[in-house]
């Protein structure tokens, strides 16, 4: 039955989990002698408040947090845990919410407009501002408990659909046929057509592609790409039929309450060249150990050299991440609101694991003219190591 | 078959229409003083080159455009029109590629995030920068011969999965499982998927949404947001099931060779209240006026205007564009590579409307706790009025 009311929806956030981000936030904003803190971005204002209404959140290290919503005000003071929540004010009146003590304000430049920080800029022309990215993305990359619930609950919902797989595949389908099946399922579901990635100009789809096209190099900041419908979105599916022997590549994202896990699975009409089934051997090893180490203290960069002497020792480093000459620089990529968060077991990365960080790992070899191989799991860190919350068979299903 | 090689994908653009437009650029960019514009979002680097893998595109009123490919550089090289195609180079090498008379370079500061502008800045410290954002938009809102050519093409094909709307219908089905059956749909036929919204913090799922969910408040800049399924994407179908009598609002966009049209339906198992059969003419009436008004030199503010004072004389001023108290503040909005494109029929948007803008009308109206009626469609602004691009009855569709 339809509600037609305004009654609350799936889910929601307990309020504890609201005030012990801010806790956590304005420590943090006071170490690095920041007066507040005013978000702007959707996902940003979700972890901290409880709504994705379109709103701006002045967060100040001492005082009462503000939410000033865009659109919808209703809605936002509704779903709000934070407790003052106002329509959007004038420019005339803007420059008040912040009061008097706010000197040094935090921004998240990594995806503020220059438009937007040129307004506030010009509305305070006495306060000071910093780049807040840095500690915003540490902050969210240790998942809490509840957090940690709500992301096996989205690798449970995401591998069961990812088990219904086989029987979405027909020979003679093309890539664009199964991506339609796979997201229709993903969609009745509830967990489909929401990805988040905050990295700018990345988009894309889901990955169901096949044969030689999921070893092409692409735009994607991911080993895989695929070659895509149409130039203008040259990602993902594209209209070419599956073939027999090819391996075909589904890569996708699951959402549960905001929660994003990813995972990739390989299947066959048929058998698989012999030089694949290798590299599908290394990339298990690879996964292994990989998970083994995911224990607090080790650093991002060893686990990537690591995963990297691995394919090396196969014989198939130049195929490790991404098309041979266009790698994708990492072997796993933290997850939760958004596809892309913090750590990224990559070079340079000298960030040690904390208890909390999930990571998917996703250790993949591209054959140009053949396809891609690999796998793909979403792991919890802790002192056991990697725990798995994407539980499915790793193995290549052959049809 | 799967190719599995580097071919050119579907579609492209010819050549011409890439020099048209370099031309047209540099004419404003000479006229605001600037000596060429950088540019660094997917969707802009597509409409100057052809290619939407992950570049920066230097464009100098004078010499030759530079296209700097981050990833992938092959498939840039392959698919760009622009000749001169490099691999991003180190920020030491960077500078050079400006060459000395350089002093103003434009940027589009509604999309470039801060940190990235504060890395030309640091950079390139002796040069001066600018908002390119008007002229950028500005130049867009006017589509060429072959653009509409590419947006009939658009809006035949999603017309033409909407004609097959009625026999997705079944009494009983949940919002989202019509949302999921319409977008395979639209995934199959290569149109469905590739939503794009430049506007900060807009984010939006396709819409099939009914009853009191369709009119409820919400945080898309547009008439209808819908419940959602979660509080962390509160946007789209919901689980709710669709029951008789309750209008089914379906607003979707389609894309063809990365060009977007819109348009919405409506659906009813049974009869709809009389109430909104009431508003629904309303709706068809003031569609007709402002078609009949997109006519170059028009301007935006005084179609918006007309439409709200028809929506007043039906006496249903206050439903008009939103839920009530908290509207839309527009009855069309300009489509093409992306859905919120110029011009928009809005309050003081006092621009002249010109042959070749692309307007999503729809004027809709809201009822809480009983749903949403209205229409949509996308015309081209012609010397006689709008042209029809998505052509398909507009009538309620009654099961």
């Amino acid at each position: 039955m339809s509600k037609g009311t305004d009654e609350t929806m799936t889910t929601s956030i307990p309020k504890e989990e609201i005030t012990g981000r801010i806790e956590k936030l304005r420590s943090r904003l006071a170490a690095a002698g920041l007066d507040g803190a005013l978000f702007h971005y959707g996902v940003d204002i979700f972890y901290f408040t409880g709504t994705r209404q379109n709103c701006v959140l002045w967060l100040p290290v001492t005082g009462t947090p503000v939410l000033l919503a865009r659109k919808s005000f209703s809605r936002a003071r509704q779903e709000s845990l934070i407790e003052d929540v106002r329509p959007f004010p004038s420019s005339k009146d803007l420059p008040q919410i912040f009061g008097e003590n706010a000197g040094k304000i935090g921004l998240t430049y990594d995806v503020l407009p220059v438009q937007h920080f040129n307004f506030y800029r010009s509305l305070l022309p006495h306060r000071e501002f910093q780049d807040l990215s840095a500690i915003n993305r540490d902050l969210r990359s240790v998942k809490s408990l509840w957090e940690l619930d709500q992301m096996r609950m989205s690798g449970k919902l995401l591998a069961d659909a990812f088990s219904r797989i086989p029987g979405l595949l027909r020979p003679g389908m093309r890539e664009l046929d199964l991506a339609a099946e796979f997201e229709h399922l993903l969609r009745r579901a509830g967990i489909g057509g929401y990805l988040r990635i905050r990295g700018f100009n990345q988009e894309i789809t889901g990955i169901a592609v096949a044969g030689g096209n999921a070893a092409l190099a692409g735009c994607f900041d991911g080993p895989i790409t695929g070659r895509g419908h149409w130039t203008a979105a040259p990602y993902g599916p594209s209209t070419d039929m599956i073939c027999e022997g090819q391996p075909i590549m589904v890569d996708y994202g699951g959402f549960y309450n905001g929660y994003i896990v990813d995972m990739s699975r390989v299947f066959c009409f048929g058998r698989m060249d012999p030089e694949l089934e290798h590299a599908f051997s290394a990339s298990l090893a690879i996964q292994e150990w990989v998970r083994e180490n995911l224990l607090p203290g080790r650093t991002c960069e060893e686990i990537f050299a690591g995963a990297a002497r691995m394919a090396e020792d196969a014989g198939i480093s130049a195929n490790f991440m991404g098309h041979p000459g266009e790698p994708a620089k990492f072997v796993g990529h933290g997850v939760g609101l958004e596809l892309d968060e913090l750590p990224i077991l990559a070079p340079k990365f000298k960030v040690p694991l904390q208890a909390g960080n999930v990571i998917a790992v996703e250790p993949k070899f591209l054959f140009p003219g053949k396809g891609a191989v690999g796998i793909e799991n979403t792991f919890n860190v802790t002192e056991k190591g990697g725990e798995l919350l994407t539980a499915l068979p790793d193995d290549i299903v052959c049809l």
